[in-house]
């Protein structure tokens, strides 16, 4: 019956990949910062076959151990071990019901500073990018992460004083998506002015709907909190303000349906262009 | 000290609204398929506007009360009474952490067949409708559902087999948008074959975009459950299969973005035609 993990986890005989000579003196919180504990068939399974190397300890549901077949094969062959545990275990372990079965503690993967973005984006002939202000709930980044990949932007980016860490749940949502897009922060708004990326902001009340012109080819579009919105003196910052029409029987759409829908309009704004 | 209603809620003093005579026989199954427990600040508000008469109970976080001033004092002259509980007895009295200190016993809203959806579509200009096939995630269906409403969709249809309970949860994520839209079911895919409203399906390999071409005025989208989507031979039925563009980098989007995706086509559809 598995339990926590031990304390002198480093060195258990599951986690041959990292040698203990190269471990560092133990310390929980640094660990906790440079790994995460992920869960969901499709989020491990992204981790799998991007970075296969970042695995550090994997824990599934004995009951469905053949369902993982595939990847405990190739575990066990790069010498990574696997727990065989109970789904109440699983549960503890991910905080959550939704683990459908598996869960692996992954370092985390490096994430460019937004400096190296904006290099990226100068010479790039396309990109756009979601700016996150005060975003919180893990569920919405998770499916804003997913649309995004969907939809080809370059990252999404958070305000430090709320970024919300990608945590299991966010990497859960989204699907397989969370490390196939640069999620990096900015402190400022100001940080957000790039050449040839105009800002644009989601408002309930923007003078221009989001459906009434194509998208620039390249733009960074601020998305604030359901509830509150974008703050106006951030919307204001802003080139264009964009609002998404409707009935107005609704207050507003979910923060998370608003970004796909800015998404899947750049996208369509570029393959209308010759 | 708040705790379950007690046996005999129905001549209970909060319930001054259902005079003991007009009380049928106490049962418990036939109460909860007539009323259900919502929850949260946007829901509880919409109902209270819409159908204030239908609210039966009403527990409100004591310490947040003043902010529903509004709502108790016009059920106090209304003669509904009201409980003032702790956050920790909403938690167990909605199964749920985000009740926003607001939890309403309604009765549930008569909902119209789809035989008078259909006679209603007939004379209509423009009428689109959902059909959900197997859809069956609570946070999935309210997220379809406020999406529903923001674009002047006409219902939401599910099929009985998979038919998913308009449950508190599904009203607190629907944001207030759960009663502003017929919810009704269907058993056969069949029944969803109408005169002048095509049958559209979503799928990740229809033979069209869903941006290549406005959408008719009228239709019935079918939508499938995430992982497996729609069923082949359901999709077969369908007069075209639409599939929404992107990098092809995550499997498909989330089920609610994709049903808004298609909704915000239909309402842009309409107001570029004359």
């Amino acid at each position: 019956m598995y339990d926590r993990p031990p304390r002198d986890s480093r060195i258990n005989p599951w986690q041959q990949t990292t040698p203990a000579a190269e471990a560092p003196a133990f310390d929980r919180r640094a660990q906790r910062q440079r790994e995460v504990r992920i869960f969901g068939v499709a989020a491990c399974a992204a981790v799998a076959d991007d970075r296969f190397e970042a695995i550090r300890k994997v824990y599934v549901n004995r009951a469905r151990a053949k369902s993982f077949g595939d990847l405990l094969a190739r575990l066990a062959a790069s010498r990574v071990g696997y727990n065989l545990i109970e789904d109440a275990d699983l549960e503890r372990l991910t905080a959550s019901q939704h683990h459908e079965g598996i869960a692996l503690d992954i370092q985390r993967k490096a994430q460019p500073s937004l400096a190296t973005l904006k290099v990226a984006w100068q010479s790039a002939p396309r990109a756009v990018a979601l700016a996150l202000v005060g975003v919180g709930n893990p569920h919405n980044v998770g499916a804003i992460l997913r649309s995004a990949v969907h939809f080809g932007a370059s990252a999404v980016l958070m305000q430090r004083a709320h970024a919300v860490n990608l945590s299991g749940a966010v990497y859960r949502v989204a699907e397989g998506a969370a490390e196939r897009i640069a999620v990096s922060t900015f402190d400022d708004i100001g940080e957000l002015r790039i050449a040839d990326m105009p800002l644009l902001a989601t408002t309930t009340s923007g003078e221009r709907s989001l459906f009434s012109d194509p998208l620039p080819p390249k733009a960074i579009v601020l998305i604030g909190a359901e509830g509150p919105g974008l703050p106006a003196d951030v919307a204001a910052l802003a080139q264009a303000r964009l609002t998404i029409p409707g009935t107005g029987r609704v207050d507003s759409l979910n923060v998370a349906q608003a970004a796909t829908l800015v998404l899947a309009e750049w996208w369509r704004s570029g393959s209308r262009r010759p």
